[in-house]
């Protein structure tokens, strides 16, 4: 996607040939950085302290963290190590150790010269491959919110509400929930975007209204308490948010707070639906109560980042001295709140049934 | 309640008998500063400007504002200027036209030279009675708490989640939604109060979490996205919020968010009670839907205020630049997801009758 009109992969090889480049998302929306990463702790760190983040382009980091692993020691040992170092440093997202196996199965039967060049042929094909996902993805939600649209009075929009970034920057390109949004605003169809905040880290009002803004699509930043009242209103036509696992029972982990939206929807009859490329279902679990949790530190919450009047962009206390904070990063919706899936393959119903016949060849 | 060791109200007249002091509630938690309101005009500002917040203590502000309106003129124009003045300075928390009514009463049938002592006195009277009437209702709901701490093992605490601050900050003093946390904390009750952050103005973070740390109350600060999480986990057993407006039937306004936690404690079979003085009770109003709800600055979601690193209080801007928000400070959760309300009269059902049977002189 466009950048002030230069196009940007959130990850892409380095003109080197070897080291990889990211945006630093921890950057946006007050800077765009890129950094480099050139060892396996470099990628490592890159996930662990969000300089990239949604649920695909944590695979397809670690994707290239293996490939830069194999380059300063391509055995089997090193493999497994560098697997073992990638896959926990986030717990929830399920397309890390998706991702992390891809590139075992790439590598493993080969003999250790020729590893290094097929690790780096197979990061490159995923991140492809996720391109192209998102694209399928897009193309099938932008259905949902052609029909809305189609209902709809001239002169009037199809509001639709996201949580966090599900993106393109979320991703390699394109994103999940935000691809059929990009879909049909570019086929000129109108619509305009609620942005949840999404505290504590903000990946709304500082990356979906980042990337929504710099292509041009309507939108309107709200508080994560609003969106609930903004239903009542009447004025949410389609809830559209990401995942970072499905349980093969349907069940949702997701940023925290998307359950609450989930909630209100159903309250509401807004139709609510989570997009997902096949990389985040998690076939061996079958309730969303088994996905792992993870917490991060009190300070996301109580120290918060922006730019000062003087251009600065720094860190200020927000909360009252001395509190605690607890800081779960995501909730798990139950399927029986989520009207369906969006995926690469089609929609599905939230359920063990509709994720099957949509993937029989996991069943 | 105690700052540092030192007895505060929330509002008191000075040590020169007219004019009126307030904690400037705009500096908090960073910053403890006494505020004095001389004028009509800067009763009105700090009602407006959220110096002073809350229902109780804005009907409060306002019923001082009155006095000190008189003190310039006592003539009967003045007082009808006076009080459509302080009523247009928030719409939403009806105890503003209560107090000022009141207020209107104590003083119509006085001649002039009377007005102003008689306002004074019918102020005080009212604050005054603010404070026993929140007495009141932290013993009504500490009977909740202490139900709920029965069924506790040993070693175990209860946990109550509250939205916004109805602490004593939000009234004269002791507070709707707090009064029976401090009562059980007080009489040994081993509690635990998760604080919603409540965004975009942080009266969780800044104000709650800061009188219940000062009382010495257990207590984490959450985002607003997690109670709904903390709820599937089990880790709360009570939800306790205040109200800005109650209509007739039971549904009640209340800070921006309110209704995601009703939805969310509802589905988890969370009691879900609202605490209220019979001020927030609009009995001309008997549907939720019909209260007017406050539309505020986009400013308050997209620059934040807080303590840099050199102890600098100052604001940043957190969101993507350019993008727009909105910012709707109430919902109106509606009475089918309120277990109860927690009055000075006792607990109601959140329904018509409920509330006919608790007040039968307002049917």
């Amino acid at each position: 996607m466009n950048i002030g009109g230069k196009a940007y992969r959130t990850i892409w090889l380095a003109d080197d040939g070897w080291s990889v480049q990211i945006i630093d998302q921890r950057k946006l929306p007050h800077e765009l950085v890129i950094a480099n990463l050139r060892s396996l702790e470099d990628a490592a760190h890159a996930i662990k302290s969000m300089q990239v983040r949604g649920a695909p382009l944590i695979g397809a980091t670690a994707a290239y963290g293996v490939c830069l692993a194999l380059r300063q020691d391509s055995s089997e040992a090193a493999l497994d190590a560098a697997i073992a170092l990638l896959a926990e440093q986030r717990p929830t997202a399920v397309n890390l150790r998706w991702a992390l196996e891809e590139m075992r199965k790439a590598v493993r039967n080969l003999p250790l010269e020729r590893r290094v060049a097929a690790a780096y042929r197979r990061a490159g094909e995923l991140c492809d491959a996720d391109v192209e996902t998102n694209r399928a993805i897009g193309r099938n939600g932008a259905k949902l919110i052609a029909e809305l649209a189609a209902r709809k009075r001239p002169g009037e929009r199809v509001n639709v509400l996201t949580h966090c970034n599900a993106g393109w920057l979320a991703c390699v390109d394109r994103g999940t929930a935000l691809a059929p949004v990009y879909e049909c605003h570019d086929a000129g169809i109108a619509l305009h975007v609620w942005v949840d905040e999404t505290r504590p880290r903000n990946q709304g009002a500082a990356l979906s209204a980042y990337e929504l803004g710099a292509h041009g699509v309507p939108h309107t930043i709200i508080v994560d308490n609003a969106g609930g009242h903004l239903m009542q209103l009447g004025l949410v036509d389609l809830c559209l948010v990401g995942a970072d696992r499905v349980t093969s029972n349907g069940d949702a982990a997701n940023k925290i707070g998307t359950y609450l939206k989930a909630l209100a929807a159903k309250d509401n009859d807004v139709p609510f639906y989570v997009a997902l490329p096949h990389s985040t279902i998690d076939w061996s679990l079958s309730d969303g109560a088994d996905i792992p949790i993870e917490e991060r530190s009190a300070e996301e919450v109580l120290v918060m980042s922006g730019r000062s009047q003087d251009g600065r962009v720094l860190p200020v206390e927000i909360a009252a001295p001395g509190s605690q904070a607890r800081n779960d990063s995501f909730d798990v919706t139950p399927a029986r709140l989520i009207t369906g899936f969006v995926t690469e393959r089609g929609l599905a119903v939230a359920s063990a049934e509709g994720l099957r016949r949509l993937y029989p060849e996991e069943g």
